[in-house]
């Protein structure tokens, strides 16, 4: 097998679980590497480190599948690591819940995977060459370990082709259905399964969602749910908040028409008011309209793709907020969330409390959340901390 | 009324509703004044910010009560703000929760007012000269909000001298015992209200300790309660999460022989091992002994009371986290908690991060929680949060 040696200090990290080794950190090459093949990583004196798969000229060039010098990455592996993440998802999904995250690539220690689990089908990413070229061994552990009525698989991700790779959406196993429902705390919801966004819904805010409806919402309330997607937060906000009144918003008309039919799946599509248009924009006019509401979210797409971006970012969240506490009422909720890796929880919790001081709303910090529990965050990947919310409510009096 | 103007944007933060006036950004007073009265601040321009007492002796000269301008400190004041606090209370602490924090001082926008409820009893901490002028009309709004069967004034904090105030513990109104049994989590405990610690009992960690046992303790487990106190977090996890054997640990015989107490109380006293020491000896005996733990709580008192000595309180926090990963099981959770002001979220995950790497402990994040929600953390008082925990669970192989 390959072997690749690191630069003398690099070996802590790695020793340490982190599961990445960047193109600059390696000192030599046993023979010329070759895309995608399984190596060795050894630090510079020799001693092992790891096993994983090489992409030489990625930035992040080896992606570590193990630590443990005896492990063979075989049919075998991929079966103690899907039953392992399998077990970990059991224990912490609900039954009332019939979708979640079965692998999420780093976070399960199987970089460059993704599978999520839909009411007994699984769709499965495959994001770097190392995992394309072990895909057929993975597949098999899926069929053997889950059982699913069928795997589809939806490589769609741009960054594929930086690895060399073509997007790919295709069956790979079973029978597989345009769409099927699935069950998010016992509220039902649409996923596209072929076409449709991501993998065909949002399964990281499951647990923040239940939180929403549960603490932050009460019943007769009038909602705002800004970015809405397909509905998530506003539907739970009307079913198990008992919300009388939702205002959802989004820019995709495809995503409105999903969000309508969910409502309509759950008997509550009376109850929402949907809005087309660019939430800065709408948010800027419900306001200055005087529009108020009991309790709000705002759980915008990425802005912060980059570091680069991170201060125009900034801006970004800071105005929807901005906008979002100037329409809520004394006493009412606020859940800010964002997904950028880049905007740290310090960094959100400086943003709201800008905004916060800018609209003179005193905030009370109830929780600070992150991603569902099956989207592993785990604390030697600091990059496995992608989304974070903040759940707050204002003190019951005005100035 | 005494009139204080601050400096030229200075006011910013107090429009914020930021309720401190530093020493340094007082411009002038309208007179002398008088060591606890209450008075009104003002921008450089003389317009209204806020209404709050002043002790021109100290850091803190100014602390703000209310931000409203047709708002008196008066009586009716007091019960205006005990009622929403109650109010605000009786939404979130559970029916088998019969103690809870009423008023959090700042976090409730009562500067040098901690008041503590004991299964019908109220604690009474004044920490400031303003609030001890104001205290007849809060003791008098206490029993008109909550009749409490007694009051009992425990105002013991070294800092009231700082203030040039006596340390002051004696009964108030009505009937107080000596010791009441609460009841937390649907657990009893001892609470001694003449004399002991504090107000009595620890109530800030409620919350957490119920997502302990709940989440990080199963059935038959066995569990390490470091810094045990009044054995709180042990307790829910053999009562709670049916731990078969507590290990726990303390400094203070009276602690230990108070938590012995509350064990035998619940029953669960056979299931318990309480070891007197100092942590730090006591954890490297046992993790150089081999022992092992299902779930580790190390929840240590402040290491960090000043930003001068945070470097030395990470290495303190860090050397227990590293014992306490050493006796982790593959698979087991670990809980660490910090209650420093200046170890912030970032700092603990920082220190558990770097004792993860060192042990080789890969470790899932499943939770990052603050004091319990009737200690409110405000988002535009950051010194209003003291209390941090991870909630972290290792993977289940080992290397």
């Amino acid at each position: 097998m390959l072997q690749v040696s690191i630069k003398r200090g690099r070996e802590k990290r790695i020793r340490g679980f982190h599961p990445w080794v960047y193109k600059h950190e390696i000192l030599s090459f046993s023979r010329k590497p070759k895309p995608g093949e399984l190596c060795i990583v050894r630090d510079y004196r020799g001693g092992f480190l790891a096993k994983g798969y090489i992409n030489p000229e990625s930035y992040i060039s080896v992606r570590i599948l193990t630590f443990k010098k005896e492990e063979e990455i075989d049919y075998d592996f991929f079966v103690r690591r899907i039953s392992e993440a399998l077990e970990y998802r059991r224990s912490l999904v609900p039954e009332d819940c019939t979708a979640f995250r079965l692998i999420h690539s780093e976070g399960d220690y199987l970089p460059g995977l993704i599978v999520d689990y839909y009411s007994g089908y699984l769709v499965v990413q495959v994001t770097t060459l190392g995992m394309e070229v072990l895909k057929e061994k993975v597949v098999r552990a899926l069929i053997d370990v889950v059982k699913p009525k069928g795997i589809y698989e939806k490589s769609t991700v741009p960054t594929r082709e930086l690895e060399g790779l073509p997007l790919v959406e295709k069956p790979l196993y079973g029978e597989i259905p345009e769409r099927v429902v699935i069950l998010e705390n016992g509220i039902k919801f649409n996923v596209q399964i072929v076409g449709g966004q991501k993998t065909g819904y949002f399964l990281d805010q499951r647990e923040n969602k239940l939180l929403f409806s549960r603490e932050f919402v009460s019943e007769g309330d009038r909602v705002l749910d800004a970015f809405c997607h397909l509905g998530g937060f506003g539907l739970h906000a009307a079913v198990i908040g008992k919300a009388s009144e939702v205002v959802a918003l989004d820019s995709s008309q495809l995503a409105l028409d999903l969000a309508r039919e969910n409502a309509a799946l759950n008997g509550v599509e009376d109850r929402f008011t949907f809005v087309k248009g660019d939430a800065f924009k709408v948010l800027k006019e419900m306001s200055l309209k005087g529009e108020k509401f009991d309790s709000i979210v705002i759980d915008p797409p990425a802005f912060a793709k980059s570091k680069k971006v991170l201060e125009q970012a900034k801006r970004g969240y800071k105005e929807l907020f901005l906008r979002g506490l100037k329409m809520l009422k004394p006493g009412g909720s606020i859940v800010v969330c964002s997904c950028s890796h880049h905007v740290t929880p310090p960094i959100l919790e400086e943003i709201l409390q800008s905004a916060a001081f800018d609209t003179r709303t005193p905030l009370k910090v109830l929780y600070t959340t992150y991603q569902s529990k099956d989207h592993p965050f785990v604390l030697q990947i600091p990059e496995s901390r992608y989304l974070k919310c903040i759940f707050a409510r204002s003190f019951p009096w005005e100035v």
